[in-house]
C-alpha cells in the first residue's frame, strides 16, 4: 500500500505568463475530510480546458503555481471514514468536477454539476468549505477528492485511454443523451469541431445507434479520421458555404465543441434543425468571447440553443460502460509526465497539433 | 350580404422612408383560391411588428404602398369551393400568417407555423404560389387567405379587444404553453417587456395557473399596470442590479417581449432560470440586430434558449378560448381608422405610449 505523503508533487504554471514553462512544485494539500479519498495519479488526459486555462484565456489564477488537469486515472490509497463508494486499491477515474453542496435540488436529482450552491472544479476553484484553499488538478502525484466525484474504472478498459472520457468524454456524452437519449436510432446527430471532444463525441454518437452523424470541421484535413472514428457525413465548413440549403430539418442535436466561437457564423445550424432539435454548446472559450444568433434564425427555426457543462457521475459511469460494452478506444497519443513533457503537450495542444488527446503517463517514475 | 370588390381598399406606406404618411390606396388582390376566404375588416391591432415592418427596420418593402396589420377580425364574404371550417356570416380572426404549404413535417404535426417550405406572412411576403404577389394586411377593407389560417372568434369576446390575441396574444400563449405546458401550477413565469405583447403574456401565465408571473420592465413606471395585468412581481431592470443574485434556479420559463434587445445584458436572465428552463424570445428587432449571451452563462446554468413565431392555428383556438372562458380583456386603445388614425397609431406605438394595443376601429364609416 502506498503511503501519503504530507506534500503533493506536481507540474505547475506560476502563472498565465509563464504557461510555456511547466515546473515541478510540492504543495499542501486540504486536510482529508470523512468523505474524500486520495488517489496516486497513473495517467492525466491533456483537456483543451487546461490549454485554455493555463494561458490566461480565462483570466489570471486564483494561486500561484497552478497545476492543471482533470482526466485523471489513479489508485485509491486513502479513503475518509464515511466512504462507502470506493475502497483502497481500487481504479478510479476523476474529471473536471470534485466537489459540490451535495444537498441542493440539482445535486439531489443527479445534476450535481448544475450545482450552484457550491461546486468545485479540479483545479483553480476556490473551495467553499475549505477556507480559501484553490484545488489542484491532476498533472500531480496524488489528488484529494470528494468520493462522489470519482468513479470506477471497469477492468476492461486501458487505463491510459480511459483518462480522456473522464472530462472529455463526459462532455460530450452528457448534452448527447439528455438532449437527444440514450437510443439515437434514427436520429441525426451533428458535431462541430473535430478535436479531442468532438472526436469522442463522433464516438460516442455513432456507439448510440445514429442514424447519421456529421463531422462540421473547419477543412477536409480531418475527413478521413472523422469517418474513422464514427461519422457517416462530413462537412468542411470553411470550404462548403451552402451546405445548409440543402440540409433543412435534418438534425435532433448539434454539439458546438470547437475551442472558441469567435467569427463563427451558428445561424446556418439553428436553420438545419428539427423543430424538436437542439444546438448545445459545450465550447468554453476566452472569458470575453460570446455567442451570437440571429434573433431570425432563432424565432423562423423554433430552435432551441443550449449549454452544457460536463456530466453527472451517473452518466460518467453509463460512458465508460459504453466504452467497455463496445470495445471502444479513445484515440491518444501517450506523453510520459515531466517538465518537457508537460510543456510538449501545453504548446501541442494548443496549436491543436494531436489525433486526439495526449494522455501523460509514467507518473510511477517520476513520483518516487 | 356584402359584394365582394375587385379592388381592395387600405392604408398603404409608400416607401419606409414614409411611414408616417400613411395613404388611403387601392389594390388588386390575388385570385380566390378553392381553399381561400375572404374577410370584410371589422377591426385590426396594431403590432409592435407593423411598426418595425413600416419604419424599415426589417429592410425594404418587397412592394410599394405596402399595407400592414395582422391582428384582424373581420367577417366571411366569400367562401372557397373547398372550404369547410368558416361560411358566410362567420366572425373570424387572422395573425400574422395566412398560408404555409401544408404538407411538410411542420404543417402536419401542428406547426404550420414554422413552415420552412412555404410559409407566407399576411403582409409583405411573396407568396409562392401566387406568381410575385407580396402580401397585403389589415389596415383594409378586406383581406383574402387561406381559411386554415382563420380562427373562429368565440360570441362571449368583444371583436374589439380579441383583435390583438390573434398576433401579440398567441406569440405569447405558445411558447407558454409549448415551453411551460397548459397548466401552470407551481410554476414561476417571467415577462420581459410591457409592451402589447409582454401584458397579453402576463394575463395568460396568470389565468393558467402560474405559482408567480414577473414583470420586468426597464423602469417602474408600469408597475402598477403589471399587477393589474396579472403579475404577481415586479423588477424594474434599469433600477435593480442585483435582482439576479436572489433569483438562482427561480424561472420555469423567461419570456423576452421587448422591442429589441440591443445592449441588453440577458445572463442574468440566464443565471435565474431552473434547470429544466428555458429562455424565450418572440422579440423581431431590426434586421442587423443580433442576440448574444455569455457561453458561461450558458454553460454553468445548463440553460436553453429559444425562438418562437406566433402560434398555430389549434393554440389560436385554445387561446380565444381561454379569454372567453376566463372573462378576460386586452387593454386596448381604440382608434378609428383613417389616414389620421394610422398615422396616429404607428407613431404613437413606434415610441411605447399607448397601453397597451392600439386596435383600428369603425372600417364601416370608412370604406363603404
Ligand atoms: N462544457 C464543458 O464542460 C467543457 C469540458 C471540457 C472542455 N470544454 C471546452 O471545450 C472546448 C473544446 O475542447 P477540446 O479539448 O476538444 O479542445 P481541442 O482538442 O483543442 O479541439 C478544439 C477543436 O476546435 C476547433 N477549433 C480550434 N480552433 C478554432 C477556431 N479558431 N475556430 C473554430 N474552431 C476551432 C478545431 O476543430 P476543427 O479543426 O475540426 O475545426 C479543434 O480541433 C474548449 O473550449 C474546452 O475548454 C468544455
Ligand atoms: N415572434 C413573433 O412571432 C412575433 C410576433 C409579434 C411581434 N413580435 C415582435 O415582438 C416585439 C414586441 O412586440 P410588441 O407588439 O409587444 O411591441 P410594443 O408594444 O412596442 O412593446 C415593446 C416593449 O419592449 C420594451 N422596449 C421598447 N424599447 C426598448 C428598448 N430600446 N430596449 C429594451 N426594451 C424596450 C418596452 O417594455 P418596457 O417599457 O416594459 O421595458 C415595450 O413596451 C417586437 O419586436 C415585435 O416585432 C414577434
Ligand atoms: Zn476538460
Ligand atoms: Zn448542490
Ligand atoms: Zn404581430
Ligand atoms: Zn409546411
Amino acid at each position: 500500500m502506498s503511503p501519503v505523503p504530507k506534500l503533493f508533487s506536481g507540474f505547475a504554471v506560476e502563472k498565465p505568463e509563464k504557461w510555456q514553462e511547466p515546473k515541478l512544485v510540492q504543495y499542501e494539500p486540504r486536510e482529508l475530510w470523512p468523505t474524500d479519498i486520495t488517489i496516486k495519479v497513473i495517467a492525466c488526459g491533456v483537456c483543451g480546458s487546461d490549454c485554455h486555462q493555463v494561458s490566461g484565456n480565462w483570466g489570471p489564477f486564483n494561486r500561484e503555481n497552478l497545476i492543471v488537469g482533470h482526466e485523471i486515472i489513479g489508485e485509491v490509497i486513502e479513503v475518509g471514514s464515511e466512504v462507502t463508494k470506493h475502497k483502497i486499491g481500487d481504479i478510479v477515474g476523476i474529471g473536471a468536477q470534485s466537489d459540490s453542496c451535495g444537498e441542493c435540488e440539482r445535486c439531489k436529482s443527479g445534476n450535481e454539476q448544475y450545482c450552484q450552491n457550491g461546486s468545485v472544479l479540479t483545479y483553480n476553484s476556490v473551495h467553499p468549505k475549505a477556507d480559501g484553499y484553490v484545488t489542484q488538478g491532476g498533472y500531480a502525484s496524488h489528488i484529494r477528492v470528494n468520493a462522489h466525484f470519482a468513479v470506477a474504472v471497469p477492468k476492461k478498459l486501458s487505463i491510459h485511454n480511459a483518462a480522456p472520457l473522464l472530462c472529455g468524454g463526459l462532455t460530450a456524452y452528457s448534452p448527447i443523451v439528455r438532449y437527444a437519449g440514450h437510443d439515437l436510432t434514427g436520429k441525426t446527430i451533428g458535431i462541430i469541431g473535430v478535436g479531442g471532444i468532438g472526436a469522442m463525441a463522433l464516438q460516442i454518437a455513432n456507439a448510440l445507434g445514429a442514424k447519421d452523424v456529421y463531422a462540421f470541421s473547419r477543412s477536409s484535413a480531418k475527413k478521413e479520421d472523422s469517418f474513422k472514428l464514427g461519422a457517416t457525413k462530413f462537412i468542411a465548413t470553411g470550404e462548403e458555404s451552402n451546405w445548409s440549403e440543402s440540409h433543412k430539418d435534418t438534425f435532433d442535436l448539434i454539439l458546438h465543441c470547437a475551442n472558441t466561437g469567435k467569427g463563427a457564423n451558428f445561424n446556418p445550424f439553428l436553420d438545419t434543425l428539427k423543430l424538436t432539435g437542439t444546438f448545445v454548446t459545450i465550447s468554453a472559450p476566452p472569458v470575453d468571447e460570446v455567442i451570437s444568433f440571429s434573433p431570425w434564425s432563432l424565432l423562423f427555426s423554433g430552435a432551441k440553443v443550449a449549454g452544457s457543462i460536463i456530466g453527472s457521475m451517473k452518466e460518467a459511469e453509463e460512458l465508460l460502460e459504453l466504452y467497455a460494452d463496445k470495445g471502444l478506444t479513445v484515440w491518444i497519443e501517450k506523453i510520459p509526465v515531466s517538465e518537457e513533457g508537460v510543456k510538449e503537450v501545453l504548446t501541442r495542444a494548443h496549436k491543436g497539433d494531436v489525433k486526439y488527446r495526449f494522455v501523460l503517463t509514467d507518473f510511477d517514475k517520476v513520483f518516487t
